[in-house]
């Protein structure tokens, strides 16, 4: 026996995705029962101002009040798009405990507190979905969890940042410097007013730890995630950069390695040759690398109104087909592994190093021993003298382990002949 | 109630593919009751040749005739990966019908016999799942039929037979000529001794039939589909498109416009900034626009045996949720429209047009003319000399109803001052 009642969706937010949720239902209605066996419509729409008027919306729908949605048993699937910790939490743990399934793009909420809902949804038999909380509208949370779970994900790299991507392209293909950018970015609306968690590398992390909970079947969240960002970058590094047939990307890695996960956000060198290496502007893209697909990209519009809400809208979509089908909570948690995340000083590196000296003979020599001391080989290297007494180095390492870096770079601040360390940027192999 | 019993697995077929499942199977073993509370093992494997022992494979497991599994009611699930119509029509048939789940990688079968075995299925309720019959590994059938369930897909741009993106890469990047490049295809085993089906275009013809059928909710069989193989392009045009910012891809494109279907593969230039553009050597990606996610990419290996299994391993985990759930057919045939498919003469196209043509005044004056008087407007156009009395003229036109420049063209070949059609290549615009 089938489910067969009209399926009735709560939206809570009526932001750009709230929005865009809204319109694509409406856009959809007639369609839904073709593809999942049910009708669909928006049951209520729960907004912090209430008395304002919102265009085309039956202000019947609209409410400032949860508590009538959560004592509403009628409606049977919330779409959570208000973004935030709290009140988020409160109303997704209130929403699965009445027995509603729900639908988050909530990024914020499922990298710190994914396994505690996902467990809930579990014991309840309802479906938590969140594939708009990564990378906008580009299908990667189910491919993961469906078409790719016969293999052994070992490795993740995302540029799943829009704003930072499109400040990286501009310094790339109009030689801008980072502030240039920024407020390039600002102005087109990519960039909020305040940056940090974009330009910081916050937002990506999250989505990161999201990204490798469901690859490698264990809970990673976003304190586990090294987070740089890409404020420090400037023009002449892209530039030198381009010269070694690399580009800048802000990339979001995680990796299986045999004795633990490592996760890190961060400005690296990518052969411009990479997949990743042509990902420009506000696109995002995830490349996935397992033991029996090899390696796969996925990449599309990581952000904005009808992207994000494309996301929701499948997930809506699978929620009713559950229903219909009375399998809900069909797939759930799939962190069944408990790994250890290992710490930035214990993984394995390569580096792009710039650094001013003393143009004077002598100082190669003494910054080669200091590496060597430390167990880093130098595999690129090019110096260009600047002014009377002083030269530019630049050089790429090889493969090292982070911590020893770090002792030799800690020797080269003690050093005369050294003037400035002006950037070290980790290189993607 | 969920079901927990063992499920039981038959592969027909243990070719490269089949085999490929068979490993995976055994490799993820352990893994599989955690990703869908039910164990499973792989019960039988129907070979031509029973007699010949395989490597690693308990004997007992393999017979030569289909009937036993078909008489098995412990068989759950039948993986078809033995290729053609026939017999795996027959067998998917009865499987079907005797109430087992199958996964198949037939593309063959799926282009033409797709709707009515899928409907089969679900008068069944049961699965008949087939990712791995387009684009190999790439998730891009369920990522269509859930994730992008949302959107009102208009097109689909596929680069999904490897062998020929193969050669038009060895073309475009070492400057060969078809024949040269197809050898050495051929002698690294991604071409077959008989490379008709690749190399004609009817094996990406096939593809996107199916991916058509999807994407547009209306049935679309291979016959619907017109191909044009990359057999005629030369060097030269290669060389041509190149100065133009573009490169030639055999492209398989499905339209939804208002008045039908348009399904057709055939090279065609691309500009080179698009992202189908860097999708090179084997590699497979398909290009999808909706209205709601605007466009996305999923890019991989679009053959292999791990790749292929990865994608019959995905659809198998499927069915066993969908057996521990108890809600086969979840997901079953989406063609619940019927759409006309276009002939090519009524689409619009542009084109890249090669002549050799007398090298005298006045040519060009009515070559033009003939082109105005049967609507096709010349967008791009270079002349050069090549001899004493020949010169030679590319152009690009503008988009123009196929049926008026073919008309144009049966003009050119009755004139005397135009030696050769020496190509005539589709534009992607």
């Amino acid at each position: 026996m089938r489910e067969s009642r009209i399926i009735r969706v709560a939206i809570l937010g009526f932001g750009t995705v709230g929005r865009g949720v809204y319109d694509l239902m409406q856009r959809r209605e007639n369609e839904l029962e073709e593809k999942t066996g049910l009708r669909a419509q928006v049951a209520r729409i729960l907004v912090r101002d209430a008395g304002r008027s919102r265009d085309g919306v039956d202000q019947a729908l609209i409410t400032d009040r949860f508590e009538e949605i959560l004592a509403d048993d009628s409606i049977d699937i919330v779409v959570e798009v208000m973004g935030g910790i709290e009140p988020a939490r409160t109303y997704i743990t209130e929403a699965l405990k009445s027995g509603k399934s729900v639908v988050t793009a909530n990024k914020d909420l499922m990298a710190v507190h994914g396994g505690e809902l996902l467990s809930l949804a579990g014991s309840m038999e309802r479906d938590l979905l969140f594939e708009a909380s990564v990378a906008g509208g580009i299908p990667i949370i189910r491919p993961m969890k469906q078409c790719l779970a016969g293999n052994h994900i070992t490795e993740i790299i995302g540029i799943v940042n829009g704003t930072t991507n499109y400040i990286l392209t501009r310094m790339t293909q109009d030689g801008m410097e980072f502030s240039d950018a920024l407020a390039q970015a600002t102005e087109l609306g990519y960039a909020e007013a305040d940056p940090t968690a974009d330009v910081e590398g916050y937002d990506a992390g999250r989505k990161l730890a999201i990204l490798a909970s469901i690859a490698f079947h264990s809970r990673v969240t976003f304190d586990d995630v090294h987070t740089e960002g890409i404020t420090k970058i400037s023009a002449a590094d892209i530039r030198y950069v381009k010269e070694m047939g690399c580009v800048i990307k802000l990339l979001a890695i995680a990796r299986e390695t045999g004795d633990g996960i490592e996760a890190s956000v961060q400005p690296m060198l990518l052969p411009a040759a990479h997949p990743l290496a042509s990902v420009n502007d506000v696109f995002n893209a995830v490349f996935v690398h397992g033991d029996a697909i090899d390696d796969a990209m996925f990449y599309g519009r990581g952000a904005g109104r009808y992207p994000t809400a494309s996301a929701c809208m499948g997930d809506i979509i699978d929620c009713m087909r559950n229903i219909h089908f009375r399998c809900m909570g069909r797939i759930g948690c799939s962190c069944y592994r408990s790994l250890p995340v290992k710490s930035m000083e214990e993984t394995m590196q390569r580096y792009f190093l710039r650094l001013q000296v003393e143009d004077k003979p002598g100082v190669l020599a003494c910054i080669a021993s200091v590496m060597g001391r430390h167990g880093v080989s130098v595999k690129q290297m090019v110096q260009k003298p600047i002014q009377n007494n002083s030269a530019e180095l630049v050089l790429i390492s090889d493969s090292v382990r982070e911590a020893d870096f770090c002792d030799a770079l800690e020797e080269f601040r003690g050093m005369d002949m050294i003037y400035e360390v002006s950037s070290l940027i980790r290189v993607y192999e």
